[in-house]
Protein backbone atom coordinates (compact mmCIF):
# COMPACT_ATOMS: atom_id res chain seq x y z
CA UNK A 1 0.00 0.00 0.00
CA UNK A 2 1.34 3.39 -0.75
CA UNK A 3 2.11 6.30 1.96
CA UNK A 4 -0.87 8.11 0.47
CA UNK A 5 -3.51 5.45 0.80
CA UNK A 6 -2.43 4.79 4.41
CA UNK A 7 -2.70 8.16 4.82
CA UNK A 8 -6.08 8.25 3.48
CA UNK A 9 -7.18 5.58 5.40
CA UNK A 10 -5.70 6.47 8.51
CA UNK A 11 -7.50 9.79 7.75
CA UNK A 12 -11.23 8.17 7.44
CA UNK A 13 -11.07 5.93 10.52
CA UNK A 14 -9.87 8.83 12.91
CA UNK A 15 -13.25 10.15 11.77
CA UNK A 16 -15.33 7.01 12.23
CA UNK A 17 -18.64 7.55 14.16
CA UNK A 18 -19.04 3.72 15.72
CA UNK A 19 -22.03 4.92 17.27
CA UNK A 20 -24.28 6.06 14.89
CA UNK A 21 -25.99 4.08 12.42
CA UNK A 22 -28.99 3.79 10.18
CA UNK A 23 -31.22 0.85 9.95
CA UNK A 24 -32.78 -0.42 6.51
CA UNK A 25 -36.38 -1.88 7.04
CA UNK A 26 -36.81 -3.23 3.83
CA UNK A 27 -35.79 -0.66 1.38
CA UNK A 28 -34.95 -2.37 -1.52
CA UNK A 29 -34.25 -0.56 -4.85
CA UNK A 30 -30.73 -0.82 -5.47
CA UNK A 31 -30.30 3.24 -6.57
CA UNK A 32 -31.74 3.95 -2.96
CA UNK A 33 -29.38 1.57 -1.05
CA UNK A 34 -26.60 2.62 -2.57
CA UNK A 35 -26.86 6.46 -2.09
CA UNK A 36 -27.70 5.56 1.48
CA UNK A 37 -24.76 3.57 1.98
CA UNK A 38 -22.69 6.08 -0.23
CA UNK A 39 -23.95 9.17 2.69
CA UNK A 40 -23.81 7.03 5.55
CA UNK A 41 -19.53 6.74 4.51
CA UNK A 42 -19.45 10.45 3.94
CA UNK A 43 -20.84 11.38 7.56
CA UNK A 44 -18.29 8.32 8.68
CA UNK A 45 -21.13 5.38 10.03
CA UNK A 46 -19.01 2.15 9.68
CA UNK A 47 -21.61 0.00 10.15
CA UNK A 48 -25.55 -0.40 8.88
CA UNK A 49 -27.95 -2.50 9.36
CA UNK A 50 -30.78 -4.41 6.80
CA UNK A 51 -33.59 -5.87 7.66
CA UNK A 52 -34.36 -7.62 3.64
CA UNK A 53 -37.49 -7.45 1.95
CA UNK A 54 -36.74 -11.25 0.39
CA UNK A 55 -33.55 -13.37 -0.23
CA UNK A 56 -32.51 -11.42 -3.74
CA UNK A 57 -31.86 -7.97 -2.50
CA UNK A 58 -28.34 -7.28 -1.62
CA UNK A 59 -25.93 -4.34 -2.31
CA UNK A 60 -24.41 -3.75 -5.45
CA UNK A 61 -21.96 -1.95 -7.11
CA UNK A 62 -22.85 1.19 -9.60
CA UNK A 63 -23.47 4.27 -7.75
CA UNK A 64 -22.66 3.30 -4.30
CA UNK A 65 -19.12 4.22 -5.89
CA UNK A 66 -17.13 2.05 -3.70
CA UNK A 67 -18.37 2.83 -0.28
CA UNK A 68 -19.73 -0.83 0.29
CA UNK A 69 -16.48 -2.12 0.78
CA UNK A 70 -15.83 0.83 3.22
CA UNK A 71 -18.85 0.81 5.25
CA UNK A 72 -20.06 -2.58 6.95
CA UNK A 73 -23.46 -4.25 6.58
CA UNK A 74 -25.19 -6.32 9.03
CA UNK A 75 -27.82 -8.01 8.12
CA UNK A 76 -31.02 -9.26 10.79
CA UNK A 77 -33.81 -11.90 10.23
CA UNK A 78 -36.44 -9.13 11.43
CA UNK A 79 -37.18 -5.94 13.14
CA UNK A 80 -36.92 -6.96 16.70
CA UNK A 81 -33.64 -9.18 16.04
CA UNK A 82 -32.07 -5.28 14.60
CA UNK A 83 -33.84 -3.72 17.54
CA UNK A 84 -32.00 -5.81 19.93
CA UNK A 85 -28.73 -5.90 18.87
CA UNK A 86 -28.38 -2.24 18.66
CA UNK A 87 -30.21 -2.16 21.69
CA UNK A 88 -27.50 -4.02 23.39
CA UNK A 89 -24.91 -1.36 21.99
CA UNK A 90 -26.12 1.16 24.01
CA UNK A 91 -28.41 3.26 21.29
CA UNK A 92 -31.31 4.87 20.94
CA UNK A 93 -33.85 4.11 18.24
CA UNK A 94 -35.26 6.79 16.19
CA UNK A 95 -37.94 5.87 13.80
CA UNK A 96 -38.54 8.16 10.42
CA UNK A 97 -42.11 8.31 9.75
CA UNK A 98 -44.78 10.50 9.15
CA UNK A 99 -46.75 10.74 11.57
CA UNK A 100 -48.23 13.89 13.82
CA UNK A 101 -47.07 12.72 16.94
CA UNK A 102 -43.61 12.54 15.23
CA UNK A 103 -41.30 15.92 16.35
CA UNK A 104 -39.43 17.81 14.12
CA UNK A 105 -36.03 15.80 13.33
CA UNK A 106 -34.06 18.42 14.88
CA UNK A 107 -34.85 18.61 18.09
CA UNK A 108 -33.38 15.23 19.36
CA UNK A 109 -29.36 14.87 20.13
CA UNK A 110 -27.56 12.51 18.28
CA UNK A 111 -24.68 12.92 19.83
CA UNK A 112 -26.16 9.87 21.97
CA UNK A 113 -25.74 6.52 20.74
CA UNK A 114 -28.23 6.43 18.04
CA UNK A 115 -29.62 4.23 15.40
CA UNK A 116 -32.25 6.03 12.79
CA UNK A 117 -34.50 3.10 11.30
CA UNK A 118 -35.48 4.31 7.51
CA UNK A 119 -38.64 2.34 6.01
CA UNK A 120 -39.77 0.73 2.83
CA UNK A 121 -40.03 3.13 -0.22
CA UNK A 122 -43.52 2.48 -0.69
CA UNK A 123 -45.19 1.51 2.85
CA UNK A 124 -42.34 3.35 5.41
CA UNK A 125 -41.82 1.88 8.55
CA UNK A 126 -43.93 -0.88 10.28
CA UNK A 127 -45.93 -0.71 12.68
CA UNK A 128 -43.83 -3.30 14.71
CA UNK A 129 -40.44 -0.98 13.97
CA UNK A 130 -42.36 1.89 15.86
CA UNK A 131 -43.88 0.56 18.64
CA UNK A 132 -40.07 -0.16 19.52
CA UNK A 133 -38.43 2.61 18.60
CA UNK A 134 -38.03 5.45 21.55
CA UNK A 135 -39.34 8.08 19.27
CA UNK A 136 -40.37 8.78 15.83
CA UNK A 137 -39.51 12.01 14.19
CA UNK A 138 -40.47 13.59 11.20
CA UNK A 139 -38.50 16.29 8.42
CA UNK A 140 -40.71 19.01 8.00
CA UNK A 141 -42.26 19.24 4.42
CA UNK A 142 -44.91 22.69 2.95
CA UNK A 143 -45.47 21.07 -0.47
CA UNK A 144 -47.79 18.73 -2.19
CA UNK A 145 -46.12 15.63 -1.80
CA UNK A 146 -46.89 13.56 1.38
CA UNK A 147 -43.26 12.24 1.88
CA UNK A 148 -39.66 12.56 0.10
CA UNK A 149 -37.16 10.05 -1.40
CA UNK A 150 -36.17 7.28 1.53
CA UNK A 151 -32.02 8.14 0.26
CA UNK A 152 -32.96 11.93 0.35
CA UNK A 153 -34.46 11.41 3.91
CA UNK A 154 -31.78 9.50 5.69
CA UNK A 155 -29.00 11.95 3.96
CA UNK A 156 -31.07 14.96 6.22
CA UNK A 157 -31.18 12.70 8.95
CA UNK A 158 -27.37 12.04 9.19
CA UNK A 159 -26.01 15.19 8.51
CA UNK A 160 -27.89 16.95 11.02
CA UNK A 161 -26.16 13.84 13.56
CA UNK A 162 -22.75 14.95 11.92
CA UNK A 163 -23.69 18.84 12.64
CA UNK A 164 -24.11 17.83 15.76
CA UNK A 165 -21.18 15.97 16.23
CA UNK A 166 -18.92 17.88 14.93
CA UNK A 167 -20.01 20.90 17.21
CA UNK A 168 -19.77 18.27 20.20
CA UNK A 169 -15.83 17.49 18.86
CA UNK A 170 -16.84 14.36 18.58
CA UNK A 171 -14.90 13.99 15.16
CA UNK A 172 -11.52 15.24 16.85
CA UNK A 173 -10.38 12.00 18.00
CA UNK A 174 -10.37 8.41 16.93
CA UNK A 175 -13.44 6.35 18.51
CA UNK A 176 -13.18 3.20 16.11
CA UNK A 177 -11.80 0.22 18.29
CA UNK A 178 -8.01 -1.53 16.88
CA UNK A 179 -9.09 -4.26 15.59
CA UNK A 180 -11.83 -2.97 13.27
CA UNK A 181 -9.20 -0.57 12.28
CA UNK A 182 -6.57 -2.99 11.48
CA UNK A 183 -9.31 -5.26 9.26
CA UNK A 184 -9.96 -2.09 7.28
CA UNK A 185 -6.41 -1.19 6.83
CA UNK A 186 -5.29 -4.96 5.60
CA UNK A 187 -8.26 -4.78 3.44
CA UNK A 188 -8.03 -1.56 1.90
CA UNK A 189 -4.32 -2.61 1.37
CA UNK A 190 -5.13 -5.84 -1.08
CA UNK A 191 -8.88 -4.64 -2.55
CA UNK B 1 -62.61 21.18 -6.15
CA UNK B 2 -63.33 20.40 -2.40
CA UNK B 3 -63.24 22.52 -0.02
CA UNK B 4 -60.63 19.94 1.55
CA UNK B 5 -58.03 20.27 -1.42
CA UNK B 6 -58.69 23.91 -2.11
CA UNK B 7 -57.49 24.41 1.80
CA UNK B 8 -54.34 22.46 1.20
CA UNK B 9 -53.42 23.93 -2.68
CA UNK B 10 -53.72 27.54 -0.52
CA UNK B 11 -51.42 25.91 2.79
CA UNK B 12 -48.68 25.42 0.20
CA UNK B 13 -49.09 28.48 -1.83
CA UNK B 14 -48.68 30.34 1.52
CA UNK B 15 -45.22 28.42 1.57
CA UNK B 16 -43.76 28.81 -1.46
CA UNK B 17 -40.11 30.30 -1.60
CA UNK B 18 -40.35 32.44 -5.28
CA UNK B 19 -36.86 33.21 -4.81
CA UNK B 20 -35.06 30.02 -3.74
CA UNK B 21 -34.67 27.48 -6.75
CA UNK B 22 -31.95 25.00 -8.20
CA UNK B 23 -30.49 24.82 -11.14
CA UNK B 24 -29.72 21.35 -12.86
CA UNK B 25 -27.09 21.22 -15.26
CA UNK B 26 -27.20 18.46 -17.59
CA UNK B 27 -28.49 15.91 -14.53
CA UNK B 28 -29.66 12.82 -16.39
CA UNK B 29 -30.71 10.43 -14.25
CA UNK B 30 -34.72 10.10 -14.45
CA UNK B 31 -34.70 8.77 -10.14
CA UNK B 32 -32.62 11.28 -9.53
CA UNK B 33 -34.48 14.32 -11.75
CA UNK B 34 -37.43 13.10 -9.73
CA UNK B 35 -36.22 13.17 -5.87
CA UNK B 36 -34.80 16.81 -6.80
CA UNK B 37 -38.12 17.94 -7.78
CA UNK B 38 -39.63 16.30 -5.05
CA UNK B 39 -37.34 17.77 -2.36
CA UNK B 40 -38.23 21.52 -4.11
CA UNK B 41 -41.69 21.21 -3.78
CA UNK B 42 -40.98 19.57 0.31
CA UNK B 43 -39.17 23.06 1.05
CA UNK B 44 -41.75 25.42 -1.10
CA UNK B 45 -39.32 25.94 -4.27
CA UNK B 46 -42.14 27.75 -6.93
CA UNK B 47 -39.87 27.05 -10.10
CA UNK B 48 -37.01 25.18 -10.89
CA UNK B 49 -34.78 25.13 -13.76
CA UNK B 50 -32.57 22.89 -15.76
CA UNK B 51 -30.27 22.83 -18.86
CA UNK B 52 -30.83 19.41 -20.58
CA UNK B 53 -27.77 17.15 -21.61
CA UNK B 54 -29.58 16.29 -24.88
CA UNK B 55 -33.27 16.45 -26.23
CA UNK B 56 -35.12 13.41 -24.76
CA UNK B 57 -34.25 13.61 -21.41
CA UNK B 58 -37.48 14.82 -19.35
CA UNK B 59 -38.74 14.67 -15.92
CA UNK B 60 -41.31 11.91 -16.19
CA UNK B 61 -43.96 10.67 -13.49
CA UNK B 62 -42.67 7.77 -11.35
CA UNK B 63 -41.17 8.67 -8.19
CA UNK B 64 -41.48 11.98 -8.32
CA UNK B 65 -45.01 11.33 -7.14
CA UNK B 66 -46.93 14.03 -8.53
CA UNK B 67 -44.37 16.81 -7.47
CA UNK B 68 -43.72 17.71 -11.42
CA UNK B 69 -47.18 18.97 -11.20
CA UNK B 70 -46.61 21.62 -8.73
CA UNK B 71 -43.08 22.83 -9.14
CA UNK B 72 -42.74 24.58 -12.12
CA UNK B 73 -39.64 23.67 -14.29
CA UNK B 74 -37.80 26.26 -16.57
CA UNK B 75 -35.92 24.69 -19.31
CA UNK B 76 -32.28 26.78 -20.91
CA UNK B 77 -30.40 25.96 -23.50
CA UNK B 78 -26.84 27.00 -22.35
CA UNK B 79 -25.65 27.38 -18.59
CA UNK B 80 -24.96 31.37 -19.62
CA UNK B 81 -28.70 31.71 -20.79
CA UNK B 82 -30.18 30.39 -17.49
CA UNK B 83 -27.30 32.36 -15.22
CA UNK B 84 -28.40 35.55 -16.99
CA UNK B 85 -32.57 34.62 -16.12
CA UNK B 86 -31.58 34.43 -12.17
CA UNK B 87 -29.96 37.45 -12.24
CA UNK B 88 -32.63 39.14 -13.31
CA UNK B 89 -34.53 38.24 -11.04
CA UNK B 90 -31.60 39.42 -8.31
CA UNK B 91 -30.45 35.94 -7.54
CA UNK B 92 -27.11 34.66 -5.91
CA UNK B 93 -25.47 32.16 -7.93
CA UNK B 94 -24.18 29.66 -5.69
CA UNK B 95 -22.15 26.42 -7.37
CA UNK B 96 -21.83 23.08 -5.51
CA UNK B 97 -18.65 21.30 -5.98
CA UNK B 98 -15.94 19.54 -4.87
CA UNK B 99 -12.73 21.87 -4.91
CA UNK B 100 -10.19 23.18 -2.27
CA UNK B 101 -11.72 26.83 -2.49
CA UNK B 102 -15.41 25.62 -1.81
CA UNK B 103 -16.44 27.29 1.29
CA UNK B 104 -18.82 24.69 3.69
CA UNK B 105 -22.09 25.25 2.61
CA UNK B 106 -23.74 25.98 5.57
CA UNK B 107 -21.55 29.17 5.62
CA UNK B 108 -24.42 30.86 3.11
CA UNK B 109 -26.94 33.29 4.19
CA UNK B 110 -30.04 31.33 1.83
CA UNK B 111 -32.15 34.06 2.82
CA UNK B 112 -31.25 36.05 0.48
CA UNK B 113 -32.62 35.49 -3.24
CA UNK B 114 -30.51 32.07 -4.27
CA UNK B 115 -30.21 29.87 -6.50
CA UNK B 116 -28.11 26.86 -5.97
CA UNK B 117 -26.25 25.00 -9.09
CA UNK B 118 -26.44 21.57 -9.04
CA UNK B 119 -23.76 19.85 -11.47
CA UNK B 120 -24.20 16.10 -13.30
CA UNK B 121 -24.03 12.82 -12.18
CA UNK B 122 -20.57 11.74 -13.26
CA UNK B 123 -19.04 15.33 -14.14
CA UNK B 124 -19.90 17.74 -11.81
CA UNK B 125 -20.25 21.33 -12.20
CA UNK B 126 -18.83 22.66 -15.61
CA UNK B 127 -16.08 24.92 -15.74
CA UNK B 128 -18.41 27.60 -17.24
CA UNK B 129 -20.83 27.65 -14.34
CA UNK B 130 -18.17 28.00 -11.81
CA UNK B 131 -17.01 30.87 -13.91
CA UNK B 132 -20.41 32.19 -13.99
CA UNK B 133 -21.55 31.51 -9.66
CA UNK B 134 -20.88 34.18 -7.05
CA UNK B 135 -19.59 31.35 -4.80
CA UNK B 136 -18.59 27.51 -4.42
CA UNK B 137 -19.57 25.88 -1.44
CA UNK B 138 -19.18 21.75 -0.39
CA UNK B 139 -20.79 19.60 2.05
CA UNK B 140 -18.17 18.15 4.33
CA UNK B 141 -17.61 14.52 3.81
CA UNK B 142 -15.52 12.54 5.83
CA UNK B 143 -15.24 9.11 4.11
CA UNK B 144 -13.54 7.29 1.19
CA UNK B 145 -15.84 7.74 -1.51
CA UNK B 146 -15.31 11.28 -3.63
CA UNK B 147 -18.72 12.58 -3.59
CA UNK B 148 -22.74 12.40 -3.00
CA UNK B 149 -25.25 11.79 -4.89
CA UNK B 150 -26.85 14.48 -6.72
CA UNK B 151 -30.26 14.56 -5.00
CA UNK B 152 -28.87 13.90 -1.84
CA UNK B 153 -26.38 16.97 -2.18
CA UNK B 154 -29.23 18.89 -3.33
CA UNK B 155 -31.55 17.83 -0.24
CA UNK B 156 -28.98 18.73 2.11
CA UNK B 157 -28.69 22.71 0.09
CA UNK B 158 -32.17 23.14 0.41
CA UNK B 159 -32.86 22.02 4.01
CA UNK B 160 -30.25 23.95 5.22
CA UNK B 161 -32.09 26.91 3.28
CA UNK B 162 -35.22 25.83 4.31
CA UNK B 163 -33.60 25.93 8.04
CA UNK B 164 -32.42 29.90 7.51
CA UNK B 165 -35.36 30.93 5.81
CA UNK B 166 -38.08 28.88 8.84
CA UNK B 167 -35.74 31.24 11.49
CA UNK B 168 -35.86 34.33 9.85
CA UNK B 169 -39.97 33.81 8.85
CA UNK B 170 -40.07 33.45 5.88
CA UNK B 171 -42.51 30.45 5.54
CA UNK B 172 -45.08 33.00 8.03
CA UNK B 173 -46.57 34.78 4.93
CA UNK B 174 -47.52 34.45 1.47
CA UNK B 175 -44.91 35.71 -1.36
CA UNK B 176 -46.17 34.20 -4.50
CA UNK B 177 -47.73 36.82 -6.77
CA UNK B 178 -51.10 36.61 -7.50
CA UNK B 179 -51.27 35.54 -10.90
CA UNK B 180 -49.01 32.49 -10.24
CA UNK B 181 -51.31 31.68 -7.62
CA UNK B 182 -54.37 31.48 -9.15
CA UNK B 183 -52.55 29.69 -12.32
CA UNK B 184 -51.83 26.68 -9.82
CA UNK B 185 -55.35 26.68 -7.86
CA UNK B 186 -57.27 26.12 -11.51
CA UNK B 187 -54.60 23.69 -12.70
CA UNK B 188 -55.14 21.88 -9.07
CA UNK B 189 -58.47 21.96 -9.65
CA UNK B 190 -58.70 20.32 -12.84
CA UNK B 191 -55.91 17.52 -12.94
C1 LIG C 1 -41.18 7.27 0.63
S1 LIG C 1 -41.19 7.15 2.36
C2 LIG C 1 -42.58 6.09 2.74
C3 LIG C 1 -43.87 6.76 2.60
C4 LIG C 1 -45.02 5.96 3.21
N1 LIG C 1 -46.19 6.15 2.40
C5 LIG C 1 -45.28 6.39 4.64
O1 LIG C 1 -46.35 6.91 4.92
O2 LIG C 1 -44.40 6.20 5.51
C6 LIG C 1 -39.87 6.05 2.71
C7 LIG C 1 -39.13 6.35 3.98
O3 LIG C 1 -38.43 7.58 3.86
C8 LIG C 1 -38.38 8.24 5.13
N2 LIG C 1 -39.05 9.55 4.97
C9 LIG C 1 -39.50 10.09 3.82
N3 LIG C 1 -39.98 11.33 4.04
C10 LIG C 1 -39.82 11.59 5.36
C11 LIG C 1 -40.09 12.71 6.19
N4 LIG C 1 -40.63 13.84 5.71
N5 LIG C 1 -39.80 12.61 7.50
C12 LIG C 1 -39.25 11.49 8.01
N6 LIG C 1 -38.96 10.41 7.26
C13 LIG C 1 -39.23 10.45 5.95
C14 LIG C 1 -39.04 7.30 6.11
O4 LIG C 1 -38.05 6.43 6.64
C15 LIG C 1 -39.98 6.51 5.21
O5 LIG C 1 -40.32 5.27 5.78
C1 LIG D 1 -21.82 12.89 -8.14
S1 LIG D 1 -21.46 14.56 -8.04
C2 LIG D 1 -20.25 14.83 -9.34
C3 LIG D 1 -18.91 14.33 -9.00
C4 LIG D 1 -17.84 14.82 -9.97
N1 LIG D 1 -16.86 13.79 -10.11
C5 LIG D 1 -17.20 16.11 -9.44
O1 LIG D 1 -16.00 16.09 -9.14
O2 LIG D 1 -17.88 17.12 -9.35
C6 LIG D 1 -22.86 15.33 -8.80
C7 LIG D 1 -23.22 16.66 -8.22
O3 LIG D 1 -23.68 16.49 -6.87
C8 LIG D 1 -23.31 17.63 -6.09
N2 LIG D 1 -22.47 17.15 -4.98
C9 LIG D 1 -22.18 15.86 -4.67
N3 LIG D 1 -21.44 15.79 -3.56
C10 LIG D 1 -21.24 17.07 -3.14
C11 LIG D 1 -20.58 17.65 -2.01
N4 LIG D 1 -19.97 16.92 -1.09
N5 LIG D 1 -20.59 18.99 -1.91
C12 LIG D 1 -21.23 19.75 -2.81
N6 LIG D 1 -21.88 19.26 -3.88
C13 LIG D 1 -21.90 17.93 -4.04
C14 LIG D 1 -22.66 18.60 -7.04
O4 LIG D 1 -23.65 19.42 -7.61
C15 LIG D 1 -22.11 17.66 -8.12
O5 LIG D 1 -21.89 18.33 -9.33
Amino acid sequence: MSPERLARINAMLDKRQPDLTICMEEVHKPHNLAAMVRTADAVGVHRVHAIWPDQKTKLSGGTATGSQNWVDLKSHANIVDAVKALREQGMQIIATNLSDTAVDFREIDYTKPTAILMGQEKFGITKEALELADQDVIIPMVGMVQSLNVSVATALMLYEAQRQRQEAGMYDTRTLDDAECQRLLFEGGHP
